[in-house]
């Protein structure tokens, strides 16, 4: 029974003793100095850096995001000689898709191929169509699929037949000026609602203060009127440093950036997106695929019941709404991840203190025979020895 | 050579003899309860908050995702008096775009302009456009181009002539109610395939057991058949909140959201995906730019060979299948990193333990003493002293 | 005025007196060995897995990418007698949507229906529209709009009529091989420009080494042409690990991703994409909604103004551009945060060394004696005790 009292106190003392390092107070105020000093800065480090800068304490999320687009105005076209659509278009017949996706394309320049039918017209003559007799003219599919026979394109020249929607479209380049370049005074409305899922947070980019008469007469400007969902295309190009009319012959890509980085801390004030526009598609290099065009048809029926078609390339500018959006919210996890990490370095702090002690101090002798006990080999269990001379401590 | 030796020892020494700190055991129970309480409470929060709660021990990655869709279904138009479309449709000619992407727009409601052609026609009467002379009646672009006539509109009132497709759309708002309503019986089936590329986690939204008979009669309910792929589009709108009928009318914005949030690790079950509805578009503030609807033309030529449109002012339901997710599984480095920092925090028990031992225990002086020695500036190299008083010691 | 410079020394002494452990120094080389090891082990995570596996030192970001593409080609169609379509058609008959989004649909097969217009006719013979009388005929919307007559289908069988657009469309399944399955020789050119909005990092696919003629004649191949934007449509559906003659008949959906996974650290060399294919609808399981297909209209009006259309079923590979990526770079928030958390395993390190040398060496008791400092309940204020028996501390 003494046995188990003297266990029990045992299990007592091993649990409950509370074992604590022995101290040194060294009074060398250089050395305190040095040591209060290191601390202050590993202490501004964490204030300034890691919570002023960088915000470290704070959850991240990434936003989720809604768009759509709306596109009004009113267009002629330019030099109507050239084609023969009607003079005049509304945003149905020039924004592609018509329905206000995020990414869009507003029609500025078009090469019109009017009555297309499949049947067999002459290529339009290149060194590689340009034949003299049947033989030239090898049948089935190379670029187009040729039938084999040599025919004369005009007076003069001999070409080689091909089956395809004819007659050919005549490529000659985009004319300029752009046929619809007033499309810049089409103002395009945007409607953007935003999510961050982890912090439950949704906001719109149409303001709760905002009215129905605001939004039919206000317009975005950076500066005067940075909260209007409104812009003016051609206002938008110059904003990315674009001319209108020169993007409008050959086409291009706008992005049309809504950032919605934001703090979500309740100190840190509103969450309010920012526009910013930009050129996405490379015309620094104009050699390597310029501009932004593509095909498209419009199929009718002759009252013979055939089918024809209206080609279009169409060349113009496609609207990109790209959203971006960090937002950080206090958490737990990264500011005791963030306190933690700095913390081991303020431990780090007397290491590299004692070292200045035992090392650089005038009395480092001094301080180290009192400081480090040193144990000898051949030290009995009964007897016990303090080195005199430098100590090799390792920790 | 003794020389030599002695410096090899002292780097063994240097290297080899191991350094650990002079300890004191205090049999305070006090001070012992309050350690180790202090220790429980950090392990709790570690195995508690940051495991459990947070999985802080989880790398984490977003989802890249696919979506297709696809809907079927047959309506009637509701009093086809006001129109001049056939009284029975299909997909092909409600669903806008056809191709089944992630964002589809649903023909709910229309105004339909017939025959129209470019030419010239009297503009609506309205303050600005009513008119009794020619000089009333600028030429050029305002918001139609007019050409500068004054027109009779009616018997009594005349306008501005305007160049335009002729004959103007007559806005009157949307018909009530709406006359495609009946494509609440639509359904909607959606593809969802997500990757978590960094796990190499690839995952469908149709479940490896379902097959083609259940495929055929099933229809998502989130009660009773939360795994169907299938949507009753009425049953969208109501689940989250809205009456389709009446969302018919003007159209709007509704958010498929179908979250793949998971926990990968092998002892947290299933990953599937969970469906749930929302209206993206502000409808509470009624005024500001209500519903959704664009124009859109279909092209025609006349047996002439002149090209008329009839353009159709669509509104409806904009579908947008939104797929969030982040998934989590267990990674080395962010268990360290919280780990770590956990125990950052149990290293500062014994600070603080230390603290209430020398501050507020009764035999704090008595504690002191054998804890902390005073060097004082006084001592010589071959002195020692031991202060007797409160310990002002800095750690 | 000697109290006050009491009080004031008392302070910086408290402020500026530097409070050190008390270290011990076991000249014990296999309890050294056993330190260091342990040591160099945790170095050795924190420098191989942390900071050159894991990369752990970086600040991470995802991409933000826009896509623009282009496909070229021309087409025949195969057995044109089961269709009234033209023989040949290029990309904008065959490309859905045309205006070059990151999500397109290559038509590759398909059903049409001709002429149809809104009128009556009999349904096609099934078991539930097979009828003797009118009376097997409920009239209201079924699946087609019923309007309650039997008529002939043909000599031998009556059926049900409905109002719908007719003729019916003959859905008997897709035609093999597939119509248009020379669309496997189209190319496909794609403009992709990312940005690491954290790192202001832009770059496109497009390098900018690449000139106009190189364009013009490359073709991508994962092995000899790895940079060329070009991709020819066979190419893609085979790298995916299909045929694309057995995929163009049903149709399917491929994904062509585009990894942007960077190492941003100027150390680290070049970010260029790298691309890879991979088939995204599910065709493991043949019976479950197989292949992509769609239906989409041409309206035509014939020369009485009647409203008329071509109904398509399309077959086809969609194909997605998925723009995936992270990017890293050197951040100093999570180096100094995993720096931290390996440093507090380091600190680790002497706690489980103790344990060792007072735990399992011969020399326990003697260490311990030297070590551990046992204070009595019962010692007075001045008296002190060491004890000489075994430890129980608890740090």
């Amino acid at each position: 029974m003494g046995q188990a009292t003297s266990s029990c106190q045992r299990f007592l003392h091993y649990a409950f003793d509370y074992e604590t390092p022995k101290t040194l107070v060294v009074p060398s105020t250089a050395v305190g100095v040095v040591f209060r000093f290191t601390q202050l800065l590993v202490l501004l480090y964490l204030v300034g850096y890691v919570c002023v800068v960088q915000k470290a304490y704070q959850d991240m999320d990434s936003v989720v995001s809604t768009v759509t687009t709306k596109v009004k105005g009113y267009a002629i076209i330019n030099g109507s000689a050239h084609t023969h659509r009607p003079q005049f278009g509304d945003v149905a017949d020039y924004v592609i898709p018509s329905q206000g996706d995020k990414s869009f394309f507003v029609l500025t320049n078009m090469i019109v191929t009017t009555n297309q039918t499949v049947s067999h017209c002459p290529e339009d003559p290149q060194p590689s169509s340009i034949c003299s007799e049947d033989s030239d003219c090898p049948a089935g599919l190379s670029v187009l699929r040729g039938n084999g026979l040599c025919v004369n394109f005009s007076n003069t020249i001999q070409t080689c037949e091909v089956i395809s929607w004819c007659p050919l479209e005549k490529d000659t380049g985009p004319p300029e000026p752009a046929l619809i370049d007033a499309a810049e005074n089409f103002t395009l409305l945007i409607k953007n609602s935003v999510t961050y899922p982890k912090f439950n947070f949704h906001r719109r980019n149409i303001m709760p203060h905002v009215n129905m008469s605001y939004l039919k007469r206000c317009e975005f400007n950076s500066t005067t009127d940075p909260d209007c969902p409104i812009f003016r295309l051609q206002q938008m190009v110059s904003d990315a440093g674009e001319e209108f009319k020169e993007m409008a012959v050959k086409g291009g890509v706008l992005g049309i950036v809504i950032d919605w980085t934001c703090d979500l801390d309740w100190w840190a004030g509103e969450c309010n997106p920012k526009y910013s526009f930009q050129r996405l598609d490379n015309n620094k290099n104009k050699e390597v695929a310029p501009g932004y065009n593509f095909r498209f048809a419009k199929y009718y029926k002759t009252p013979e019941g055939e089918e024809s078609r209206t080609l279009i390339k169409a060349y113009g500018i496609r609207f990109e709404v790209i959203v971006i959006g960090i937002a950080g919210k206090f958490g737990i996890i990264p500011t005791i991840v963030n306190l933690g990490a700095t913390l081991t370095f303020l431990s780090l702090v007397p290491t590299v203190t004692d070292w200045i002690l035992l090392t650089c101090t005038k009395k480092r002798h001094f301080y180290s025979k009192h400081k480090t006990t040193h144990l000898r080999d051949e030290d009995d269990e009964n007897k016990e020895s303090m080195t005199m001379g430098t100590s090799y401590g390792t920790q």
